[in-house]
């Protein structure tokens, strides 16, 4: 993987989404909603891709959009099935993720990202565009979603899920990436400031309610959620995001603990191949490939009081049943 | 500067000291001690040498040992003295240690490492042997300790202090190093199991005494200060011993506050040049050469409660007093 950062400044920018059509009820692009169609791709380390994951459990689509998990090391040809037998995902029949690229655009060039969904009958990727694939989860597929399935994009609040969604990726999900990738100092500690004024800011807004809009889970949470559970297994260190660790700062460890222990967030978390991404991959900035051995994550399971605060995790709906038995990850600590 | 590996068990391991005369109170190596007659060359960057400035406040030696302090940053040509007037020491008139140790011998072609006594007059390096330099200054330079100096290393004790020295020196301020420069997994697991392991037992040792032998400060106290202060700063990211930060290790954050709120110790410590030591040199470990902002340190400043534990910091003598103008470092935090 090359990390491509600009030479003046030594600041790191994410690509945009080269792949953006929508599978929507009405399938108004040519992709309607429809169970068994589609294949989620995914690694289990890549914090956008883990969105799509937790949105998927918490609303019962397992049996209806299958999920393909990448090895979380790439090799140059990017995402590839490495973990499955031969090397090929058994229901796309491909090696790389690249291949379904290839197929919907013979002259992409552009990077291979994840999450992504894939036309089974055809090959052809749909989107990788992951903002809007969990909305879409959740607003065009209810016709699938479990019943209890809870409501994570309500109408009433999704401009305020839209507002702290903007800035959370701004300054938090996007800002430790530009901290860890930065090639110049000046370039870094801007990333690191605005991150960590922001998660103080969190902090503050979460000291007092459970969840970040509203009184239960929302989109919003999944997003902050998967850098949060990263951050001191990854970033803290790899990235350089260490004015603390996240076990340091009282209310959103807390509230990454609540959600972490809440089913369809935790069970969707593998921190070995979190990990071994991380440190295995990004050789510009390790170059030896060691990945450490810390920090103990056994913490993740200790009690967090949150319940306190009130909130109903999943408003008039349930929790997710536990996930199926080929999705079920080993032992975390 | 090149760090040197085991190609085949990616291990590392520290090079030996050339140099090994001793400076001694009856001049049996040729060079007897004498006030003014040596200059103690140090980075406040290394371990090694810290432990030299360290040991030198607290017996008073500072007017009659003078300290040159070399750049945090190498070159390839090691230690320089770019932080005086025109790049060079004023009292040796060289621009690297490496000069001195040239002077001593033409045919070195070594490694130039700090702490080293360098003969003013002749301008020869006598010393890098930083284990001897220690104990040769609380043994040998006693005529000029300073009144109420310490006994740093009582022959009661000698044995004692030998062996926690010896296993602190292998599983800690060793060990570190050997985690960092790894470039095989296993050689790093290795070193970060004993490094905790060595850890734990010294948490253990410290939950009920206030200091690791006797109830005084020794040599072995300081030994294992100049690791411990290195490690949330530089030790618990750069070289991936993050089972845990110090911070998180109750009994040895405690005696580690202890020892540098204590006149010599903190006094003597600028993160400033650690942190820019370690992440801008070993571009084999962090070839952005960027310098995290974190940790906060200020918590270095907080009270440690250990005097519960009794113990006399400096038995029948006194603390020293504050560095000489010239010495004092700016603000840590």
């Amino acid at each position: 993987m090359g990390i491509e950062t600009d030479p003046e400044t030594g600041q790191f920018h994410r690509a945009p989404n080269r792949f953006t059509s929508r599978i929507t009820a009405d399938g108004r692009d040519g992709w309607p909603v429809e169970p068994g169609r589609y294949r989620l791709v995914v690694s289990r380390a890549c914090p956008w891709a883990s969105r799509a994951l937790i949105v998927r459990r918490l609303l019962g689509l397992e049996h209806v959009l299958s999920v393909a998990v990448a090895d979380p090391i790439q090799d140059e040809r990017s995402w590839r099935f490495t973990l499955d037998p031969d090397g090929r995902d058994p229901v796309l029949g491909i090696r790389f993720l690249g291949e379904a690229y290839a197929k919907a655009d013979p002259e992409y060039s552009g990077g291979i990202s994840v999450p992504a969904i894939v036309d089974i009958p055809s090959g052809k990727v749909v989107t990788n565009d992951y903002p809007q694939i969990t909305l879409d989860l959740s607003t065009e597929w209810t016709a699938h979603h479990r019943p209890g399935a809870p409501d994570l994009y309500p109408e009433a609040l999704r401009d305020e899920i839209d507002e702290v969604n903007a800035v959370v990726y701004a300054d938090v999900n996007a800002a430790v990436y530009e901290a860890g990738f930065a090639t110049k100092q000046k370039a870094y500690e801007e990333a690191y400031d605005r991150l960590f004024a922001r998660l103080d800011a969190l902090s503050e807004r979460l000291a007092t309610q459970r969840y970040l809009v509203g009184d239960t889970i929302t989109e919003a949470d999944i997003r902050l959620f998967t850098t949060l559970v990263r951050f001191d297994a990854v970033y803290h260190g790899h990235f350089k995001c260490n004015r603390n660790k996240l076990t340091e700062m009282p209310v959103l460890w807390a509230y990454a603990r609540d959600l972490f222990q809440t089913p369809g967030f935790g069970d969707t978390v593998d921190f070995d191949h979190i990990k071994r991404h991380y440190y295995q991959v990004h050789k510009e900035i390790n170059p030896t490939g060691i990945v450490p051995k810390g920090p103990d994550l056994s913490a993740w399971a200790t009690p967090h009081g949150r319940e306190a605060l009130g909130g109903r995790p999943f408003g008039d709906g349930t929790p997710p049943g536990p996930p199926p038995r080929e999705e079920t990850l080993p032992a975390q600590w």
